[in-house]
């Protein structure tokens, strides 16, 4: 692919182009979003022309510019994302029907826990994630079976630190963290207080695929103080149906 | 941005790399991505080599080629369907726990309908649409929708034809379609029996936002001969819901 004279590839520039919009920020002036992705003007102008004549962005009446439903459609009908979720959605409601909080579902993607999918009940409780949001892996319940399941790899680099605290309670001492991922290794099951906020209990169960192992984490956020076990049967009984559901999606 | 030998923008071929990949065909070599994209084997090389790099796309085991959790990530976090969908869920819900069969919700994009959202009942009835697929507008409940409301310019382009049949009871002929969505627009709903298939009959609603005017379709399938009057008003309510949740989400 061309280079641009920084030796970046298009591709680089279009993805800085992607980065620049968010939930907080989901309509941008070409100038804008030159700023923000570090392009030059008359650089940043001509790829939004490009990519608004291809539909991965659109103009609205005012000539501002936002995401695409092409690129959302071309980046969900043949993922593996949407397979997952749509194999997902009806236990996640079950679950969702029973627990009455926040239900998640989340994968490893690039080191980081991404969510791809979250039910929540209008009275629900505190709860920071997002879907298409990221988390550091230590840092929450589904994050935490991710990590316990993971690459060894992957395992070493995140435990050789550093380890960021997200709320006071995340664990940050590496040796306490590999006692917890030994655990639930263990008990296939985590109850996470506290790590993400001081108000919630984070729990979570590992979805298995044949082939891959853990392929994603099932998730509750419960009051600080409500029990849990009634949530881990049901986040068990859902990883399951899911597994199964998956499986015989596959194409 | 830098152009190729035949002319087309880097973005454009980035484009049909991405057409490639659909529902039925999720993992591919970069020699079948060239091929489908009709693209060279050099170029779709190294292409998709610099995808991979970037996580738009990822490699399996085997070395071949799906689409990357980093691609559905950007394409969704800043989305504006992503926000619709969010606002819509809840209500969409409450509806497929009364109706129990598909219920749905699109949106018009460049001249087709395109499903953003699909729950369906493990029970419920035939149904060929999927998140992420399209129609054209003539052909379902929720098209018709979209194209009664749609511009001007847009229903008379459609009008002017050709108007293919998805099914032998898909409307063709233009002046009844006329007729059709002159009464969409006097009564609001549209149902519509075996325009998309012979079992089945669509019941769709318009949802609207206040600057924009109509900005979706909610909809559900129904067996054939179902009674359609509560189906058409757990919709009404459903759509008036979204439109209030969606304005109060907004940035």
């Amino acid at each position: 692919m061309a280079n641009s004279p920084s030796g970046e590839t298009v591709t680089e520039r279009l993805v800085r182009i992607l980065e620049t919009f968010d939930t907080d920020r989901t309509v941008q002036t070409a100038t804008e979003i030159g700023r923000r992705a570090d392009l030059p003007s008359s650089t940043a102008h001509r790829m939004v022309a490009d990519l608004v004549e291809c539909g991965l962005l659109e103009r609205d009446e005012d000539q501002r510019v936002r995401l695409g439903m092409r690129l959302w459609e071309l980046a969900l009908r043949g993922s593996r994302a949407l397979r997952l979720r749509q194999a997902a959605l009806p236990f996640m409601e079950r679950v969702q029907a029973r627990v009455r909080e926040h239900t998640q579902l989340a994968v490893l993607e690039n080191g980081e826990t991404l969510f791809l999918e979250r039910l929540s009940h209008p009275k629900a409780g505190a709860n920071i994630t997002r879907i298409a949001g990221r988390l550091p892996l230590h840092a929450s319940s589904s994050g935490l079976v991710l990590l316990a399941y993971g690459p060894e790899e992957l395992r070493e680099r995140v435990l050789a630190g550093p380890l960021e605290a997200v709320s006071p309670e995340t664990v940050t001492d590496p040796a306490r963290l590999r006692r917890v991922l030994a655990g639930i290794r263990r008990d296939g099951v985590v109850v996470a207080p506290g790590s993400v906020e001081a108000v919630s209990t984070g729990v979570a169960v590992p979805v298995r695929e044949a082939r891959e192992g853990v392929i994603a984490a099932l998730s509750v956020v419960l009051p600080r103080h409500a029990p849990t076990r009634p949530a881990v049967e049901e986040l068990r009984a859902a990883a399951s149906g899911i597994s199964a559901a998956f499986a015989t999606q596959r194409p």
